[in-house]
């Protein structure tokens, strides 16, 4: 009985916790109907006044370094309990808030979505048909200890003409906070509803679980942060997201690969920056030539100073490399660790892939267009590379302007996700008097 | 201490239950990893397999008839409770299945989405980038006695590579049974997998909850009945849909209407066929000119035996008029019934259009491009018209081919969902061993 009465405890809250559910509640439907009349105004204003207002808060920015980096310290301050790493991503300096006032001016200076006719025809009773981009409406950003995510995906949103409600991690409340002040002062100077970035002024967890079934209000999520943060927000979301859960991304070395190439790549792939989701984490190389083709690859890896996991092939030609446990095939190590197996060709690689990868963004390098073109349309990944490093996976790589994620989905958006893929379409269709027969 | 104990029993299924919902849950994830399988293989498949497989499973139609029929029949005989309209779009006879095959025709007949290049560029870098159309993967289909959805439905999802799990009604069970049998026949004679086109084979309800979480399996659930199979489908997937819940669609008429052409659209919006999603259920007229336009509008639709419920100044012009009450506004008569009520011009009309439409397809019937741009602009629906019937929302009218369904939703499909929607892309990068600087 104590299970039973436990449970029914825990579904009782007592008359504090209620009161402060329902107070959480009304604040977020607040933000939610103000969001969304700030959205309507958004999908009216002309692009001019959407450039200037991301303009004016730019400068704001810069204006408000100072308040912003104070708030910073403060929030540097009240997390000695974190890692160096999250640290690091938390701290803002004058030299990354120039960069965000940048990265705004950026956007500000990427083609305006909205309005676009992406086709045009006619039928043969004479109705015209287009179907011309629209915003989405409100957009929804969960995000973890980067600060400039703030500014980033706030501007991004606006510029394809969407609200966007930001809730950020407890340990960057205070950054945040001073970022989105600054950014609506420049919104209110550029005349734009200053509703269009609202951040959730709560560290309270309720709010995060109000926004997830807030679909009135909220028309898509974007959680950005680590894998529980984004299994999280899967599990319990109403509202439809664009997410990726994790890059574990692969790089297969074949036999026909050309050994400079394959040796620049994937040292590129896996040690360029090794915490971003289009790192390479596991290599796959070819068995009719790893003989040949790995020694170099190795070299570079252990002279960059990679950690290498192989398989038993690997470790019995090279004795710097530690044995794999089964799990390192399923791991995203965001790390100087590389896990590395040998397989049979392209179908080997192939099979791998589709046992252990995340639909991110795997590359090939080979010089055979058999096996290349096997393994483009074979591997069911947003992003497939021959030839190339996996870092290249950035909407900015690849010429999309800025982008708020990259999705590992497949509805929507897919790849990465650009002030485009922020945007839906509707039907406009013209007639003059025409019946249906 | 009776509601929490009879939750806590609630909670505590016999065993009996518990070994039913097992045996359901193993039945679905049998045919959920088969139509992974085949989703697979169908990914790969060309389209003159495809097609071929298409008329193969319309010519086993055609030779199973008798089979369906009598199937048809013994569901007709099950079911002696439902409505005349339900007994209707259950009912088949020998046109109907020659309907259903002549349709499966017209979508072999349709180009193949899959493969197609959507955007083609290339980098300062050389990086060559593609996006390419592929399937989605596994759509889940959850309908309501019309059994020829089963056909419909298979062909279009097969077409574009996917791989498709059925579940009509428990009315239909037979029917469709019968349906699915032949399509499989033909798709086995084409040599392309069986589990292609997969129907449930329980009308236990629990397996429509087990589809409804089975996002290892399914990427996209097609929900289509009335408006309580969509709520209840809505509110417990989490797999992600492509649904409309109502089509309230409005046709606005406004001042500087052409008076003939305002009133053959609105006849034809309204009485074409009343029962499908793109008739109109709410008439908006222009408050300047309602007294000229607005009575010949009113002689057709008595005369087509429309009912009219309308407000105080619609009940004072013709004692006809029924006065509407304030549900009228929001309800989907799917019948020969239509509200109508004056409003303050194109403004007025946005604003109700905006508190009681379903953002399914809303027209304005008028000669002023001031009023018809605003209207094009501010109305937000997944289809906005000008002096033409809302009858056309529908995508074979579109020149989009055959449609599952038509969305109101804004994310990756909206309007009519026809092949293409049924896609997803990925991009395809060709490099000659770039690395990221």
């Amino acid at each position: 009985m104590t299970g039973i009465g436990s449970k029914a405890s825990r579904k009782v809250p007592t008359r504090a916790k209620n009161k402060a559910a329902a107070s959480i509640a009304l604040l977020m439907d607040g933000i939610g109907s103000a969001a969304r009349a700030a959205a309507r105004q958004l999908a009216e204003t002309p692009t001019a006044a959407k450039n200037e207002a991301l303009r004016a808060a730019a400068r704001a920015l810069i204006e408000d370094r100072h308040a912003i980096l104070a708030a910073n310290a403060e929030d540097l301050k009240a997390a000695p309990g974190l890692a160096k790493a999250m640290l690091d991503r938390l701290m803002l300096d004058d030299g990354r808030v120039r960069a965000m006032a940048r990265a705004i001016e950026e956007v500000a200076a990427l083609p305006d979505p909205v309005g676009a006719v992406i086709a045009d025809w006619t039928r043969p009773n004479g109705l015209r048909i287009q179907r011309v981009r629209v915003p989405i409406g409100v957009i929804g950003l969960i995000f973890e200890s980067r600060p400039n995510v703030a500014a980033d995906a706030g501007a991004l949103c606006l510029k394809a003409g969407n609200a966007c409600i930001l809730r950020g991690g407890s340990e960057s409340f205070r950054s945040v906070g001073a970022i989105v002040a600054a950014l609506r002062r420049g919104l209110a100077a550029a005349k734009v509803p200053e509703a269009a970035i609202q951040m959730v002024p709560t560290a309270d967890r309720a709010a995060v679980g109000r926004m997830l079934t807030m679909t009135e209000f909220i028309d898509v999520i974007v959680p950005r942060g680590g894998k529980s943060l984004i299994e999280r927000v899967t599990a319990e979301s109403r509202v439809p997201l664009f997410k990726h859960l994790e890059g574990l991304c692969h790089t297969y070395v074949d036999g026909a690969a050309n050994p400079i190439k394959a040796r620049a790549i994937v040292l590129n792939a896996k040690m360029r920056r090794t915490g971003i989701c289009g790192a390479t984490e596991t290599l796959l190389v070819d068995r009719h030539k790893y003989r040949e083709l790995l020694g170099p690859i190795l070299d570079d890896l252990f002279g960059a100073g990679c950690e290498v996991r192989g398989d038993a092939d690997v470790c019995a030609l090279d004795k710097r490399a530690k044995p794999a446990a089964s799990e390192d095939w399923d791991t995203e190590y965001l790390d100087a660790i590389i896990a590395v197996r040998i397989v049979d060709g392209v179908a080997g690689a192939i099979a791998h892939i589709r046992a252990h990868g995340s639909a991110h963004t795997d590359a090939i390098v080979s010089e055979d267009p058999v096996a290349t073109e096997a393994f483009l349309a074979k591997v069911d990944s947003a992003i497939v590379m021959v030839n190339a490093s996996t870092q290249f996976a950035d909407g900015g790589e690849f010429g999309m302007g800025a982008e708020i994620g990259i999705s590992t989905d497949k509805l929507h958006a897919r790849g990465p996700v650009g002030v485009e893929q922020l945007t839906s379409f509707k039907y406009v269709v013209r007639g003059t008097g025409q019946c249906r027969p």
